[in-house]
């Protein structure tokens, strides 16, 4: 039987046993460890678990009783009746802690919002959605199950493959060279939780303390969190409609999204990608290339990713499940240079010596497998390609005036630079969630002071809660500028 | 239709589309990029794709024919014939990559061995395993089949809770109030990807470059390569039969395994809790107490661990589900003061925005919830009781005259030092791997120079595998000392 009271704590200060398990259970329920309603072992248990007689026991139960923090009902057994003062469970000392420079550092950045209270939530444009209900949950169930059942037999020999499941990574293999023109290999491979787990990795790998790193401006929070926390200094550098523009830089790392620049959505060029190579060759620089949705791109023309391109085997490729799968999935991967394949396993086995998500890796691997992968995808480029259209002049036509909404080939959100005042972009944002109606503001991600600017998900979303968010906004408008 | 090969970076070089088309499918078969028998799309699709007449893309397929790259059957489509020589993908110009002095740091640390080529191994005494056939998958399934079912309704909400699924945390809580007598509440508790991810993120969270850390004299691995990869110098400090001997260290941080020390076994007295607990309180110091595998004790007197005596809101706490469920259930935890709450969500919102094992957490809350977590726990208690004393008679009995075994109360391995000279050990090791017999080797666990140690697991072996591994330690011993 497992139960413990701070018996031997008190065993020194008493001379008889019985007082040292009276104080010792006393202390337990008056502190709230043992709560109200829980059940004390019986007698017998607890005699036998601190080798004391069972009438001393008895005489302890009793004495618990007369003090009332416990009671004991015949055939029942004995439960804990005092309720503890919880606020004192949290009131102890405060430590005052010196946390690390890594800790300041961390705990400056500024902390992803939560939902905050208020009025429920009607509406919800922020980005990082999927379409739940297109997912094909039978066949990917039928996996998952699978590979419950065969949690016993064969995942034994798995659990110090720190790079991850290897069917995964070559059906992740044949899926880059088919689909994304990247020459890759299971050996080069590297799965982790999610794409930042990757980041964050590849930046506590490559940066120094004050090493510059070149990202795009704007660019994703995360990115820069992972420079900032391995000591390293984001240069911001500007986009334009052909992606981000190509100086000299004097750095050894840049972080790039050409398929689909994050947030606005514009394609990296073909002779920008030419210079950022050249420029990589000439610096010796690392390029990592974070290829986050992509894979839906319903129009224009196809690109290849920078890792297609790359002949000098500079360039890092981040892709994730996440958004082609489920959010709840969190799987990502990375494509390295020979280079940096053992120095990511040992950096990934530092904080994990055994895989975490083995059984949903082994689950995507069959699913990749069977083809259902590739099915998937076709079909939600079709979904979403028409969800994009139908969001697209849904918010042009009415709040076009308010918003510069930038069009795209791809993508699951549609991002928009608000026309008018900040004031104004502050108060429509804090009506609107009263009414209940949210989304993802682009303005966190710019490093320099910019115009406020605004991402709208639509992935998740049905052509009703469009209608009635859009609604809702204009409605907001409406009641400010008049 | 998903299908890149590098058009845009030949439609610079040629006037023509099909001979950009022409070139840019013969590189990505000859790079490998397209492997042999991967199906080509139909020309429909291809020219489609690259806005190309159906035509032209006909001419290119019968070019590629013709060069030997593709053969096209009628009725089944184009496939790729030419066999890359795939060595070729892997020998380009080697970048040669300066990496931070974190990334080198690293890279410098030993590596776990992984089982070394040679012939099959019968039988692993290696530690960290569990006995799969004593697990209740039947009960453990059925909890996880209900949440891949529930995969779509009810996860989304939870995606950014960091700190780990609530009823988790509150099952958590309530174990380890009643069976450590720890007054854990779940605000205070965050889920892991196992311990290790607790103590890496723990050692940046409080460790600066240079800083003296406390660790016992041998310890875990794990431990060391985490302070050192956080720029700490770990102080070894013996331990004895009553565990870590207490000094006036000048440190503000001590990892310590109080209850059952890894590897020893050896369990801390009361008396140096209090005074490892007054040093601390002298010092400002943290003390991180990893629990690791105590859960498993079947005699001697029961034990509280050290936060259970923490008035003073010290002490970190971690726990695992590791080892008492099943190895490839990666999930830990960290009961933590509460001014190290925050820090350790962001540390952890750093790698995972969105916790990676959130279906493996929603089964395991269900699991404990139901009871049958307490049950497996008093089951196994019996189960690796009994395997532990046949065991130790077993070691004792046969190979006692080699190792020192020491004795211990719980736990899933037993400690052996050796008694004889060096050379013999290595060569022990190296015909018993011969053999296919395996043990951990716990000299590594030392950081001063020591005396050759084993960890012999139990956990996973029945009686004849016992009998068969040690049967064949000692004909290895014979083979060397006649």
């Amino acid at each position: 039987m497992d139960f413990r009271v701070p018996f031997h704590k008190f065993r020194q200060e008493y001379r008889f046993k019985y007082l040292a398990l009276y104080h010792a259970i006393k202390e337990a329920i008056a502190t709230g460890t043992l709560s109200q309603g829980m059940k004390l072992p019986s007698s017998r248990d607890l005699a036998e678990l601190y080798q004391i007689s069972r009438g001393s026991v008895n005489k302890v139960y009793d004495m618990l009783v007369v003090d009332g923090y416990v009671d004991s009902e015949v055939g029942r057994g004995t439960f804990v009746t005092f309720q503890a003062n919880n606020e004192r469970l949290l009131e102890k000392a405060e430590t005052r802690l010196k946390l690390s420079n890594w800790g300041e550092e961390i705990c400056r950045m500024p902390l992803r919002k939560q939902t905050e209270e208020g009025s429920p939530i009607k509406v919800d444009f922020r980005v990082g959605r999927t379409d739940y209900s297109s997912f094909p949950f039978n066949q990917w169930n039928r996996f998952m199950y699978s590979e419950v059942r065969n949690f016993l037999t064969k995942q034994h020999e798995e659990a110090f493959v720190v790079e991850g499941h290897l069917p995964l990574r070559e059906a992740i293999a044949i899926h880059l060279r088919r689909t994304r023109g990247i020459p890759a290999s299971a050996e080069r491979i590297v799965v982790c939780n999610g794409s930042m787990q990757v980041i964050t990795l590849l930046a506590q790998l490559l940066i120094n303390q004050g090493d510059p790193v070149i990202v795009e401006e704007p660019s994703f929070t995360g990115i820069k969190k992972a420079i900032t926390s391995a000591g390293g200094v984001p240069i911001p550098t500007c986009v334009d409609g052909d992606g981000i523009q190509v100086q000299e830089w004097e750095s050894r790392l840049l972080f790039v999204t050409p398929s689909r620049h994050f947030p606005t959505g514009s394609v990296l060029s073909q002779d920008r990608r030419r210079q950022l190579l050249d420029w990589a060759a000439r610096q010796g620089s690392i390029i990592i290339e974070d290829d986050y949705d992509s894979e839906f791109r319903w129009g224009g023309r196809p690109v290849e990713p920078l890792k297609a391109l790359d002949q000098e085997d500079r360039v890092v490729y981040v892709g994730t499940f996440t958004k082609t799968t489920l959010p709840d999935l969190r799987i990502g991967y990375v494509v390295l240079p020979e280079c940096l394949v053992e120095p990511m396993v040992r950096a990934k086995q530092l904080y994990e010596p055994h895989p975490s998500t083995i059984m949903e890796q082994r689950a995507l691997a069959a699913f990749m497998k069977s083809g259902h992968y590739e099915r998937h995808l076709r079909r939600m480029k079709r979904v979403y390609g028409k969800k994009y259209a139908m969001f697209y002049r849904m918010l042009q036509k009415k709040i076009g005036l308010l918003f510069n909404f930038i069009k795209s080939d791809a993508g699951l959100h549609i991002y928009g630079s608000w026309k008018g005042m900040e004031s104004e972009y502050v108060r429509l944002q804090s009506i609107c969630r009263q009414k209940g109606v949210i989304w993802e503001d682009a303005t966190t991600y710019f490093m320099s002071p910019s115009a406020p600017a605004a991402c709208f998900g639509f992935s998740h979303l049905n052509e009703e809660e469009m209608e009635e968010g859009i609604r809702l906004i204009f409605e907001a408008w409406e009641s400010i500028s008049t």
